[in-house]
C-alpha cells in the first residue's frame, strides 16, 4: 500500500524577499520521510490572504496531511489563522484552552498579556490545539491542516508534539551506492535498474572535489528486501562495467 | 508602476526526501529582489513527468518570470527538458551549439561524450541557451521559463550569465526599526504604520538572546522617500509608547 502523502506551505514574505532563509521545509521533510509519510510538494507563499485560501485549499483536497509555517504571531501581518478558517468556511473564536495557556505562560513576567497578545489565542472553531512547549501559543489542527509557527525552534518543538497523532506508513529503505566515476559512465545501469525495479526510486548525485569526482546512487523503497537486490544488482553492474564503486550502504 | 513578478521551481525528489537541503530558494529570492523582481511564489516538485508539466503551465501562466533549477542532467531521472518542452508543446532536439559546447568541454579530458552525455544537448525546440561557466552543458529560456541546473554552483553562474537579459524593475527600499520589546507591545503601532502607508510592507521579526529579547521591524517598499517617512515616523512612535529603538537603518 502507497504511503500517506503529505504537502507543506511556508507563509512569509520575509522568505520570498530573500530576507529570511527558510529552514522548516528540509527538516519537516526528514521528519516526514522517517515516519512514512511522502511529502509530494512544498509551496513558499507570500503573507496576502487570498493567497493563503486558494493554495490551503489546493493542497488539502490533494493531499492526506498539510503543514503549514508562518504567520500565528500577534501582529497585523500574521493571517494565516483566519485565513486557514475561512478556507474551510469556519468562524475563528477565542479558545478558552489557549487562552489558559497564554496566561499561565506570561504570569509573573514583565509581559502584559494585551489584546494584540490574546489575538494568538483565535482559533478556527472546530479545530484541535497543537502543543507550543517553547512559547506557549498554540498552533492547531483543522481538517487535515496543520498550522505551526515559522519560528524554526518552535515549528519543531510543535511538530515534535502533533507527531505521535500522524497516521505515517512504511518508512523508506534507502541504500546508497558511491561509484568513482561520472554519472554519465553509469546513467545506462541506473536507467537499467530503474526500467526493471519499478517500486524503486533511482536517484544520481555527481559530487566533486579538488582532484576527484564521482556519482552517489541513492536506491529508495517501501521493500527492504527489493531495495537490497537493486543495489546488489547496480553494484555488480558497476562493477563489470569497469567501474570502482563501494558496496551498498 | 508595479514590479515584474516570478516564481521559483526547485523539481527533485531529493529535496522532498529531505536527503538533500534546497539552497537555490533562498539564493534566488536575494538576487531577484535585489533586480526589482518580486518573488511571489516558490515551489519543489517531484521528479514526475505530469507534475512538471502542470506546475510549469501553471506558473508560467501567472508570473512574467518562472525559474527552474535541477533535473537537466544526464540520467534517467532527469526529464525536466522534455517535460518543458511538453509544456508549450514543442519537441526536443538535439542543438548543435550545446554540443559543441560539450565537445569542447570534455576534449583532452578522460571523459567521453557518449550518447548518455549527449542527452545534455537535447534542447526544446526555439528555445535559447543559457551559459553554464562550471560544467559546459547549458540551461534554456522557452517562453518565459528559465531552466537551470540543481547543482547550486552552477545554478548560480547560469543565473549570474542570464540575468543581464532579465528586464528587472525598482530594487525595493528596505529600512529596519529595531525595537527593545516584544512585537505584542508594538503590534498595534506595526498596524497604523501599515494602514497608514499602504504601498509600504512592514514586517515583524521577534528574536530571543539569553536574557534579551526585541523586535526587528522590516519597512520596505518602492518608493525610498515613503519608506523613509513610514519607518521615521514608525521610530518615533515606539518611542513615545515608552520603549527603546534605534534610529531606521
Amino acid at each position: 500500500m502507497a504511503n500517506p502523502t503529505a504537502a507543506i506551505c511556508v507563509i512569509g514574505d520575509e522568505i520570498l524577499s530573500g530576507r529570511t532563509k527558510d529552514k522548516n521545509i528540509g527538516w519537516l521533510a526528514e521528519q516526514l520521510t522517517e515516519i512514512g509519510i511522502q511529502l509530494v510538494e512544498a509551496r513558499i507563499i507570500a503573507d496576502v490572504k487570498d493567497t493563503i485560501i486558494r493554495h490551503i485549499s489546493d493542497l488539502s483536497a490533494s493531499n492526506d496531511y498539510v503543514f503549514t509555517s508562518g504567520g500565528i504571531g500577534p501582529t497585523h501581518d500574521d493571517i494565516t489563522t483566519v485565513s486557514v478558517a475561512e478556507a474551510f468556511g469556519v468562524a475563528v473564536e477565542r479558545n478558552e484552552e489557549a487562552m489558559r495557556r497564554l496566561e499561565q505562560h506570561y504570569m509573573g513576567t514583565e509581559i502584559v498579556l494585551n489584546e494584540v497578545r490574546k489575538k494568538m489565542a483565535d482559533i478556527p472553531v472546530g479545530a484541535s490545539l497543537i502543543d507550543n512547549p517553547v512559547s506557549a501559543a498554540p498552533g492547531f489542527c483543522l481538517n487535515n491542516v496543520y498550522v505551526m509557527a515559522g519560528v524554526p525552534s518552535i515549528m519543531q518543538s510543535m511538530f515534535e508534539c502533533l507527531a505521535p497523532s500522524l497516521q505515517g506508513g512504511t518508512a523508506p529503505t534507502r541504500l546508497t551506492v558511491q561509484c568513482e566515476t561520472g554519472e554519465g559512465n553509469v546513467a545506462h545501469i541506473l536507467q537499467q535498474i530503474s526500467e526493471k525495479y519499478n517500486a524503486i526510486s533511482v536517484g544520481s548525485y555527481p559530487w566533486f572535489k579538488p582532484g576527484q569526482f564521482g556519482t552517489a546512487v541513492v536506491l529508495t523503497g517501501l521493500d527492504k528486501n527489493t531495495v537490497k537486490s537493486a543495489a546488489d544488482e547496480l553494484w555488480k553492474l558497476v562493477k563489470k562495467a569497469g567501474y570502482k564503486a563501494e558496496t551498498p550502504v
